[in-house]
């Protein structure tokens, strides 16, 4: 008996286009993010692996990533849980800011601190600004408690409770558990899977809008290591893209 | 106090705008439902008639709308809920087949008996055929249970246990509470909100893609009778429409 994952970066979005730090803004899909999603839920059905179940952040570019996908697959029907607890990083103050703009202002060194710090985050984004979401609806049961900037550790510690408490019952249940999430919530994940270092995550890359499958043994270990993306060739040229990103 | 209904038809699918029967087979929305669906949400927005959660059928025509209305609306974050007791009303043997040919093969009276009587339900349809969805796995759960044909009674049947058991305790939460489904589904919703009687109810057309606004007292009883849609006089232009169908 072996438990089945698959995680989903959203396919690119408006503010990946034009290379603005995003975070918790809520931008929809580019029409390539969308194609990107629609190929994602074809590559599940081709593979024959069918959710029974999604998880999605609460932002329009996981969901209608999530949406997309699972109509391509035939699996629009199926239950839906959503959580603020799978949503990208917060990034602070440089939410809404170009990433090359930044990167010049700033020097590389402290762009790169930025960006792949592990505990490092971001100046905090000041309450009422543009880019905040203090008067967001969907974060008002947080009060106090939602962030105003993240570094990749605090996405872990915020993560972890959501993948013991909603994910892993799903997946004990003999549920194919499709994620629907972000560059970082991903990290997140797949660093607690896979046993990766605190140093190393950081350098890790999750391709956009290209299913990664992950067979968990009966202790949620993976069976092998680092999943398996369904379309590896792809996932490998997009990854490497993912990694230059802010460099252009 | 008073509770907030949003009752929702799903906008023009292929199927509607091809005059076949479509019952549970399941059809995408064409441009114009997905247009509809859009101008659904902007309704809800400008009447400031935000739902906390929504309720679907299992059906691709009723989640897109669902999904292209709350995100037009801004609130494609909120909880999702499911079942197939939202689902239309199960056309049986004429699931697939062409109203107008229908009409004319078996003659005005046999046609509208058919499409409109309370209990008098169509054959059932043969299992294995083109448009049965026996081999379905989102209704497996169902087993026997599953109709293999339905008059609007059954319809009523099987949607009032839903109402009960889903809907009413999210609208005892004080929860905005929209509800994504199809002509028959909602004519049960109807007749037993506004308690319209047996007769009556056959002739009681909802037109696609135009919030309807139930405002329920503490009996659950509406404030006003038949509700209010957010846009009248295009309801109004739509319902006369959809009661002219197959006789073009």
């Amino acid at each position: 008996m072996t438990y089945k994952l698959i995680l989903l970066r959203h396919g690119e979005s408006d503010w990946n286009a034009k290379n603005l730090f995003t975070g918790w803004v809520d931008v929809p899909l580019t029409d390539k993010g969308r194609a990107e999603a629609v190929r994602g839920g074809e590559l599940l059905k081709e593979a024959d692996l069918l959710p029974d179940v999604v998880h999605t952040s609460l932002l329009r570019r996981a969901i209608m990533t999530a949406n997309l996908s699972l109509d391509a697959a035939d699996r629009h029907w199926i239950p839906v849980k959503r959580d603020w607890r799978l949503n990208e990083r917060h990034y602070g103050a440089l939410q809404g800011k170009n990433k090359k703009e930044t990167l010049e202002a700033y020097g590389e060194e402290q762009f790169m601190t930025w960006r792949r710090s592990f505990d490092t985050p971001p100046p905090p984004i000041e309450k009422g600004s543009e880019w905040s979401q203090d008067a967001d609806p969907r974060y008002a049961d947080l009060g106090d408690a939602a962030p105003l900037t993240e570094c990749l550790k605090d996405v872990i510690e915020r993560f972890l409770p959501y993948w013991e408490s909603a994910i892993v019952p799903d997946l004990k249940d003999g549920k194919t558990v499709l994620v629907a999430a972000h560059g970082n919530s991903l990290r997140a994940m797949v660093k607690h899977l896979d046993g990766i270092s605190d140093d190393d995550i950081v350098g890790v890359n999750i391709p956009t809008g290209m299913p990664l499958y992950y067979e968990l043994d009966e202790n949620l270990t993976p069976v092998t290591k680092g999943g398996r993306y369904l379309d590896p060739a792809a996932a490998e040229a997009a990854a490497a893209a993912v990694a230059n990103q802010g460099k252009a």
